[in-house]
């Protein structure tokens, strides 16, 4: 596709280097850019340059923040004796919608997976027992928040035995059938999980 | 949905501004930017901020350009007695890529559409006029390469009947049957005028 300027077939190129935007849909875009008023633009490019060089890690989770600490690890109304543990940021943040939460985080930045070469080294996995240790004895639960997948499975079952040895508190987000999904829909594995995992019904 | 942080955020909502992008898309997009280098975000961002501030229009055409006269414009190898009209400038990206026209364009800017309030005077048709007043008899034939929608058709009659008042001669792209389509699927009005408008084989 040739393009009439030199600046859009740049603009083309760079916003077609987003995940899943080809370079129609990057055109597109640029004629919608073209099209409405130039404060459209300058604060969209202002938003992204900021996100970008702004934008830094908590010292504490790794989570994003604006300061050395984030908002959950700042805050005094967060349970700080309960760490939920997470692959990453947009975890927190589905988990934080759900307002059922009211621990601090952790983010691994990944999961174990020896196929892609990832070993828990790769993770921030060292960091979380360096701040259990530094908080002397007052965390008590670490939640395992990760995806029912192999590598969420591998990584749970390796913190689960580390963290236990260190007497702390490990569980897990339930898994069972989804609420409002029917059962006869369900895949088996999950629908077998949820029969031997069976709860007291209360 | 709240966000970890304002920068984010602000980002997030900039981003899904854009049409076909709503705040899941977007948020993916932040994601996506925060985890590679910072260069791909500063060229992003850089890449926008230019082509809405450093675009500009031709003067004698409308299409998008970096200088007064847009490169069809400009050009010497291109027939200045020919002119194309189109709707809008993704429309001469498109009949650029045929490599089938060699003359030089006009954007209307839009088409007209009594339903909507656009007129003959929101369109860029007195400076078609001008144009082809100030070559002088130079301009032969003007083709009207409109959609063949209602509002293409209405533009194309107005402007045939202005257009031949100055002894312009007017033509207009083929309709039929698309290149590649199997008949049977081929829409009744479509199959019925490219009957109706059969062209001697040859």
């Amino acid at each position: 596709m040739e393009y009439p300027s030199k600046l859009i077939e740049n603009a083309v190129l760079e916003i077609s280097r987003l995940p899943g935007i080809g370079k129609k849909t990057a055109f597109r875009l640029v004629m919608h850019l073209l099209r409405t008023e130039e404060s459209a633009s300058v604060s969209l490019s202002d938003a992204i340059i900021k996100l970008r060089t702004e934008t830094r890690y908590c010292n504490n989770c790794g989570m994003v923040s604006e300061d050395v600490l984030c908002k959950y690890c700042s805050s005094a109304k967060r349970d700080h004796s309960l760490i939920c543990l997470v692959e990453d940021i947009p975890d927190v943040i589905a988990i934080e919608n759900t307002a059922q939460f009211q621990g601090v985080y952790h983010i691994l930045g990944g999961l174990i997976s020896p196929v892609n070469g990832i070993g828990p080294d790769d993770l921030r996995i060292q960091e979380l027992f360096d701040r259990i240790e530094s908080k002397k004895n007052t965390v008590k639960e670490v939640i395992l928040a990760l995806s029912p997948t192999m590598e969420g499975d591998t990584t749970a079952f390796y913190l689960n035995k580390k963290l236990s040895e260190k007497g702390i508190e490990v569980s897990t987000i339930a898994r069972g059938v989804p609420l409002g999904g029917e059962l006869e829909y369900a895949d088996e594995l999950t629908l077998g999980r949820s029969i031997v995992t069976r709860t007291k019904y209360d």
